[in-house]
């Protein structure tokens, strides 16, 4: 990020995770609230496992807000792991006396996991020092830091609408509803999916792949409505507005896959199907009938909705025993859970939406600079 | 990019384009004739239109390398546009003297691009001043300095193959070949195509579009060979591998979607069906039989091969013609040109292979330090 | 910093401070306790006013550091604000109720001090919401995150000595002292100069600003011994050591000059005296007899103690008023204060330690890379 | 620098030096004139050897400006290394031909000179591979990349004043003498200081230098004059208006100490001597009537001049020789050379202010955005 920064800490088992977000304008309203709707809109989503109920996330605020206005400075935000005190002893961070804290080592590597590879560069020879930080635990600082982020894109008029289009085989289709229709029945549907037909088969496709100790992932979808034209830029890469989204969504845990606008859809598609003609009309200004683009041309946003999509491969901890290796004895082991989620797909959705406002705040600020809320006012014509 | 920085530069009908490379360590071999030769592949490929004769890109070094071996210092690259005589005028640097240079000022926004969205950020009335910068010629920096890059890669053992796998609707099916294969038939492909057949359909396609005034995109795939379990990292969302890439993808000109190993196809699959097992062996220590991740897990890379994959949308330059506006009258026009490339699939495969190339050499030298060939070397257990 | 992020954050007078340091590798040794003596550090001199009583610093260790060794995860330490409870209500980051917390509202902008240009910049009518952040208590994070930087030094056999070496218009003079001596004596002055006599003279200097109702500044020195030769490089601006050297302390508050080496002096100089002759020995190898450079030639460490020095000017919170401006009424006033630190140029020592630390560990990290300790020690050869 | 980037390239003896500066606002009024004028100031002074006859500068501008104004896009500078011809063998980017390019290895390490340090750093026997890259002659990119900063700074009302303060032992004073004054002053004097007495005799004691075999350093001040309130900020270490002033300066060759405002004379005055006292005027607004601060409080620009002085070590290339080292024998040897300038502090003003520039530019962009001038001129109130 060129002028919104944050760093987020914490281990999944370890007292609290916390995120520094540096770079907010003043005058900002934020409060607590809308961080912890965050925060709980992450836990929701039919297919999670037991932790769900124990954690039930809520925010600290430490510092960067005062009296519900953001102050400019650094907003420092903490989340407390709920069940910390049954692992202190195992995440504690001071030197270990003599024969504690080495009952919950890790010596086998689960496929799908950062575990294997971490435990190799980082030399670690128990593995929970890698899967304690790898774990999805780690995205709920993001979502914490996205509802900052989101706080400024709704000041500037800017409104996102996440949308679960398709959990393993099954796919919705919202293309008859308006983005303000999607927005109003998410709340409704238990995997965050407008089309209630196929919400109700994605809930089935659930049950099926827990009685078959299997999991599911799934598609999701955001839209970023009301975004002002020329966000990033064409002029360098790395400030094209496309790719620092993509960067943003794929570095989200079990994401495999990016798109913009029409995606790889568009690869299979002659050229006349797949532009946005332009039309321009007194009061309106331009705009276009079709936003096959996604909302981004040439790297710059170009004032029509955004549509990023993310596919989300299944959750790798199964039921079903997968093999693999204890890295102490390289002996193979059947690698299964007892107790793990089916599907985090809506869950992943609200991450989604979390990394995608963090981006567009990031490239306001870059456009319009912005030390306090009322020069940026005036920049963005509010 | 953490640790290997670079700046592109340059318009498309300027006197040239130029890129500095700053961060490689000192002692890599690297000749002009390699750099030449990924300019060259650029330039190749079935369905460019005529400028691709024009241009034939050359590399002028000047600086940084000093008899064959890097020296650590910047790296300084200029290509020529070879037609610069014929703009001189127009794209002078010098203040106009009354009544010249304004022969070729383009008001019309084309659908697709960048002109109306950059028009409008940098409020530029002459949209030649924003699609000079925005033109795909710009790539031919980013090859370059992958090139740079790819002398990194190949000394450590990194070898990268791309292919072509679809242009239109028609499909390549390389399942049953090797990598090896692959990089062996590609050169003998005009589309980068390793399957014969659908290069034949491939080309065929192409023609049909030509003949209808219609453009086609395409899927292209990158894997890169022999890559060391380690580089990027699960312990903040920018360090991850997958992330990096992705953003360094998607930035390419005409690029909607980027996947990482099986991408969009692992949201349909059922967990059972799409993580890699793991596998310990005497001598051979860890590996998988499948590469479903894609040689990268938790952020990391496993030591599989990592598969990046990423779709471009056709080119936006049709003959058959688009409704848009001009931008001085806000009137309507017929968007169409007369000649241009009908199909640039095969040229922007040499763009993504540069830009993994460039994510992986800032990975390596993120992991391993290296301010000279010889220590890398050794980190590099080589 | 290119390797090793860290960001700060927190009020004054809010709930507590925070920091979270990215880019530490894994396996370095590191306890609570000696982050607790760098901030015990920080709070002892001679000069200081009440408040260092109340505030007695402790870290909480959130994250990155397990059983005593560091993780590879970024590491997030807590410090509590000890007077917390009596300014939860004015500092509260929640939406005012009607009529409270406005009872300390600030328009008394101090000269000296961000007051005035922070609140036109951040549009803030309460300048407390700018004081609160621009205080030296932020500093406490600093050295806290420095203190992190230390362990890797001292791991990689590099120590750094610190001392006070003039106050006010009284100079120290430890030429005729190894720096171990320097080491030895400084904790046993309450001023942290090495120079028993002028220690006692700073002293009263100090007590004769307190019954002047003044304040004084100083000049503090860091030598950094053992740091291996190749740190930073010339070879880009930024990448020089020196210039990194310079803003890490420049911008602690109230540094206005820095300066390696013989600085300043150097310029009135002739060059026959200002530049290190070069030996060799066998066994030894390459040294210096003198050290005039202060350990960086070129932009690079050569392998003598680096010598970084750093002028503080006085405390700008005076007894004796200053005149000033209401930017409420625009009506002149007074500045003054009841309790306030005479001398804090003992607790800026600190500082400047801990962010040489945080250099130098970066610069480390750059060279070497090292993801895990073990890795990092072979490349430093230890 | 956080919104306006640059990379230098350029090795001493190469074809050419080349900059790229990405961040520039579109719409910014700047010729080839004003970039070459900088490069001939940097090429005056007395005191300077013979290579400046040879080297003659001038810019090629490649990209980035078109019809006088900038495009918004990378701006490239190319400037050509006059004496390239005979050395294009030596400094040949090609693999080496049996029994060529070897005639003027180096390998006598030269004290005050990064030779040594880079050579172990980069693994280089043959130090010419670092010294043409450390070399000053870098500093004529970084004065180009300056110009283009200064028409930013020039439209955005604010302009710079640089002087030399002392040469050797010689000190100006021209505290009777307004920055206007001063400006007027500078081009008359071959040391480019204001105060007539002290340049004939800056003038005598290079004279003298030069007889004794020796080199001079000095003192340069710069003064920006028109900066608006608030370029910086006190929220986070590295936003921090001088700090970022500090690394940029520090981080010229040569250079050993920079101060702001009062600088390292603050140490020694007590706190009512220090300060500004802040004052208001209808009309005027607020001001202060002095400017000890330099006019950088907490880190954020108040809007009176910004003072930052640096001092420069004495050239080490010395007719007097100095002791050192063969690397290739490890043998003593006697450092001398025959042709070298014997003071080059006021080459280093212009490069002082260059750097400055760059800060400042970026410190502007930074807060008021601005993708294209009209915004900006409008967020600055012009």
């Amino acid at each position: 990020m060129r002028r919104l920064r944050f760093l987020t800490a914490g281990e999944s088992h370890g007292p609290a995770l916390t995120v520094i977000i540096e770079g907010m304008p003043a005058g900002v309203p934020l409060t607590k609230a809308e961080i912890d709707e965050q925060l709980w809109r992450r836990q929701q989503g039919y297919g999670r496992g037991g932790r769900m109920a124990i954690e039930k996330d809520e925010v600290e605020i430490l510092s960067g807000i005062r009296h519900g206005l953001t102050l400019g400075s650094p907003i420092s935000l903490l989340i407390r792991n709920r069940d910390w005190e049954n692992w202190q002893e195992i995440m504690s961070p001071h030197p270990r006396t003599e024969g504690t804290g080495t009952e919950k080592k890790v010596t086998r590597a689960r496929p799908g996991h950062a575990d294997l590879s971490g435990g190799i560069k980082y030399k670690h020879g128990d593995l929970r020092n890698i899967l304690e930080r790898a774990s999805a635990r780690e995205t709920a600082a993001r979502v914490a830091a996205g509802a900052v982020a989101r706080a400024l894109l709704r000041a500037a008029g800017i409104e996102l609408v996440g949308q679960v289009t398709a959990i393993g085989g099954v796919t919705a289709d919202t293309s008859d509803l308006t983005w303000e229709e999607i927005a109003c029945r998410i709340p409704r549907s238990p995997v965050f999916c407008a089309d209630e037909k196929a919400s109700r088969k994605m809930m089935a496709a659930i049950d099926e792949a827990r009685a078959a100790g299997d999991s599911l992932g799934g598609v999701v979808e955001v839209a970023a409505l009301g975004v002002p034209v020329g966000l990033g830029s064409h002029v360098h890469w790395d400030r094209r507005l496309d790719g620092r989204l993509a960067q943003a969504v794929m570095s989200i845990q079990a994401i495999k896959g990016v798109e913009i606008g029409m995606g790889f859809l568009a690869a299979a598609r002659p050229g006349s199907e797949v532009h946005d003609e332009i039309f321009w009309e007194e009061g309106r200004g331009y705009y276009r009938e079709t936003n096959r683009a996604g909302g981004i041309e040439g790297g710059i946003s170009n004032g029509e909705p955004i549509i990023v999509r993310a596919a989300m491969k299944p959750i790798p901890t199964l039921y079903r025993p997968l093999r693999s290796v204890d890295i102490e004895t390289n002996q193979p082991y059947l690698a299964s859970i007892e107790r793990s989620d089916i599907c985090a797909v809506p869950a992943a959705l609200v991450v989604v939406e979390a990394m995608v406002a963090l981006v567009l705040a990031d490239a306001i600020l870059e456009r319009y600079g912005g030390d306090n809320w009322q020069d940026l006012k005036v920049a963005l014509g509010r």
